[in-house]
């Protein structure tokens, strides 16, 4: 039970030893264990955690121990959309940071590659990112990150609204990436919390319009009440759009999408599932479609936290359970029993 | 037998009444016919045709009298890889253009819609392109053009040079719609023409190195040749790219481009054939790959014409081999009896 | 009094033959004169006209009988931010397009030079513009237009706020010149009618916050109502933008501005008034700023019409005053008389 | 006699003690001192200087003592357009790199702040940049540098031609912030080293023409000799352009090239000198031109480097004198001295 902190150079009040957290120790395995408070490297801030959202990689891994290429082979705590209070800091972080309330951005990068150098850092080879073999992540009581990437968030929001600054910020990529504008018609196939997020982002993004399809209609109701337009599963998707945003990794959905694009029109893969996307040559060709992949974000927190606390994104109705740390294995089952569920957040 | 286009505001040497054209009345049917010499309109020119290249769609409507969508449903004179010389001039267009060496762009678009003012003119739903059905083509003696779509070309070039202005504002768009700059390491999968000329845009846009493959070793030879690095069919493709053009219509060429890939490279699908590619979702996002189709071309041919006449892009090596208008027949089936042809051009 | 569209292919209610128009004849001679109906070609449809806003511009010439190289020298009719209903279509036109309400684009270009080509037609040295020596303006009860020039505005809005898609149109132009997007820091120089609307296209392109500074303090309270931030003519300009709008036409004004700007920031200037701006090297090149400038539009009346019909873009609170077309000297001579006026509209 | 590097983990060549560096110790105070051989951190490389380009930079800091906000307070080693071999490595350096040929990026930004984090770590307020106050330049024998600005040189170049990668980079990062591509019309103010190289770079870039003025008409000639076209100075600038990049410092030079800007033209100012240049409103905004400024380069050593090695930058007409270390006061005053000299490089 040390005091990892006290240095003369940063006076603060020490958190107390005990840190739990979720770890998971192979497919169906998560178990509640006591870690090491860490301590803070000299650019990074001790964070206590205030809530963690709860992803689809996360319930992967849960169901798997694998994806992809990544492969769990140690334990390793679970977890990576996440905000909380920053509780010490590093000898070259600003004390001034204390208390400070802060969403943390999952992958820390080299900083020096290629990529990185680029202002790619998203596709650096050497990121390391929460919960991702063998990188722990963010369901415990304490965490540390680069200050750089522990970004500050508008006082008016709580730690559970600034943990969605991680989906959000996919949402926003996804706008960058399709240069979503004033004038644009977008669709997104697949209203769970990302394509729901990314529905907000793309009207904040200047969308004329925003219809969103799915094969539940509990998530179509809610994309109803956030005053989208929506398409019941199977229906003919009416109308022409300037984008396309995959978000159920359905192939189906996305040559469903794809057939509705306009001339120009962009479209961008956000969801996993399908291995292989049917890309129609006479289309793609005949009307100078643009397909492009997202690999999370760069560059996004800011305004994703931007647009929360200005109402842009309202994270509420997506979020639709809450968990205690020790609930976290109800949490990681709960889309498998609750076709109602969207986002679960768990509150360490 | 006419004179149509004596008017006192443009005096001219008068074309002889005579037109024979080449006319596609069905699959293999292809006949010599006399037409009548057309009138320019007010802001067209008339244009006696130099050179006509042959292209993959003009073989394929000989084949199958159709591609996609677009039935031969009555006799259409065929080609669109043209230039020849003004010999008249509708009455609002520069009389000093007469004898001028010009390129035809074959496709007029109707200037007006939406997208025609975005610059997309390619795009334009209204478009009068030659040879696709029922707009007649350009083997013929003498074809008229809306003048401002018969663009002059340096008079170092011949006619069958400023033919190829066609196919090489393909490589051009295909240049510009990837972005290729300096430092970019260019992938070409298909050393045909349009690859052949693609690669040479590449490398005129500022490549770092252009790469091509291909089954034919004929073909790739002349790659070598004209200072390219090969890979032959089927072998491993070395190193990674930052642009692939996918040339040869074949989804294995297009899936073993994307494979080697860089991050953030991107694709370009310009070659026909397969009906359907197979995207790769752990490739698309994991790397974040863009995608996109062309359409033909807008703006390209004065940098096309540029390019040609500046040595930028030698067209020679790629025209193999040469026809009288009455030979228009040979020329269509040329591909099918020798695989080291290449470009063949008609001149009538 | 002919009836100028009696066609069988167009039947319709034909309008009455007067058409009062108002005509500048020279400085400070603006006269009501009577002009004949004017009758739409083929492409063009016939607008009775609904609102006119009148424009700096238009006051430009009446007061000086010039603007740079464009002279007034013989009469013609002014304003050119005009709304109204089709009452008369050519034969080309869809006749369902009568008693449609529409926003009248005021400048037609060639749509076939380079510059139209590319999809800058506001560009084309052809163009021709209501209100632009020798072009009529629309300052009348009858008006013919292009009919692609003539947007459908959403039935929702009247002809007065249809009319301000002129202006907004300004503004929609140059977020687009300046890529304003989620995130921004948008500081607009000049709270007159253009930085008003300005102002209100780039909050809903996604700027993170828009701010205005003016001299006149009257302006400034209807941006604070707007819900902007604004700072007083003379105040130090606080923070720092990534966007400019410089919209005063003051040279102190564009240097405080260029000031504010951050790293990699971007102007944009739109106010007339300043023959030469200064433009600091080592601010330029120090923190590497863009700086464009902006000329009318291109593609942006649609887009301006939705943000106008989706309330995007409040125009109410700019229109302060009203006048009948035998008024028009009134409303011309309006901002001299009246510090509080911004943006008078002809109803004619 | 220390010895540096030896560590187990690096085994290598020890270089000598002795390091000689130009130290300038005030205005025309230049001295030749000997510094301690500094070791590489883990992350950096030891290099042993081969070549120092002597810049204007150099030059303004010898004859004033500092260049606006920089103020030389204490002795600084200077020069910055550097190469060498890496005679050492830190412990995270791969040794593989030792003995190779590298360029040296002479700024190394903190890799974190927002600017970076963009990929714009040119605008890193952090960053260190040799020769610039208060961090000590490169010509010495020996300079450590971070492994991952130590770019390695094509073996087909020496030194003297790798240092040139600092200057060409200028030229490269103007293309791209210009969009230099394929069929632009480029025009150049001032002959200088980093025109001529600007100029090389904008061929390389695709460029159809590229103009350069001067006043120095050996300049002029060695721009001829280089292929391009000239005008001298004071005469009339024929044609427009659709780039202009400003290498002069001169505000006369600025507005007559921005006079020649064709619609939708961008200029990017390059040379220093005038303080403000005069920004013509109606220009500005009838053509809608863009006018940017650059601040060293960001992510360009590799292209320069290919671009040298591949002939597309041809350095060595631009190098005009050579001298020994101890000869750099000559180096530095050379300017002054000879209206024929270029580029000055020092090989310590």
């Amino acid at each position: 039970m040390s005091m990892p902190l006290a240095t003369p150079s940063s006076p603060q009040s020490i958190p107390e030893g005990r840190n739990p957290a979720a770890v998971l120790h192979g497919v169906h395995d998560v178990r509640i264990e006591e870690r090491a408070v860490p301590s803070p490297a000299p650019h990074e801030v001790l964070v206590e955690i205030g809530a963690v959202g709860i992803c689809g990689s996360d319930v992967h891994y849960y169901e798997h121990g694998r994806i992809g290429d990544f492969v769990l082979t140690s334990p390793m705590v679970i977890g990576h959309e996440s905000a909380g209070r920053v509780v010490g800091v590093g000898d070259d972080v600003d004390p001034a940071r204390l208390d400070q309330l802060v969403a943390l951005e999952p992958g820390i990068p080299c900083k020096g590659c290629g990529e990185c150098r680029e202002g790619r850092y998203n596709l650096c080879p050497e990121v390391k990112f929460f919960a991702t073999p063998p990188v722990d992540g963010s369901i415990a009581r304490y965490v540390t990150l680069d200050a750089q990437f522990a970004h500050p968030a508008p006082e008016i929001l709580d730690a559970e609204q600034a943990a969605m600054a991680e989906p959000v910020s996919v949402g926003v990529w996804a706008c960058r990436k399709a240069g979503v504008s004033v004038g644009d018609r977008v669709l997104i196939t697949g209203a769970g919390p990302v394509g729901l997020f990314a529905a907000q982002a793309a009207r904040a993004f200047g969308a004329r319009s925003v219809t969103l399809t799915d094969l539940n209609e509990h998530r179509l109701a809610i994309a109803d009440d956030l005053g989208f337009q929506t398409v019941p599963g199977g229906a003919e998707i009416p109308g022409e759009h300037d984008v396309l945003f995959e978000c159920s990794g359905a192939a189906p959905a996305f040559a469903a999408g794809v057939r509705s694009l306009a001339r120009a029109g962009r479209a961008v893969v956000i969801g996993m599932g399908a291995q292989t996307l049917p890309l129609e040559v006479f289309a793609l060709q005949g009307r100078e479609l643009s397909i492009s992949g997202v690999f999370r974000y760069a560059n996004c927190y800011p305004a994703a936290l931007e647009l929360i606390s200005s109402g842009g994104v309202d994270v509420r109705p997506v979020i639709t359970h809450r968990f205690r740390l020790d609930e976290t294995e109800e949490a990681l089952t709960l889309a498998g029993r609750d076709p109602q569920a969207l986002k679960a957040v768990v509150a360490p």
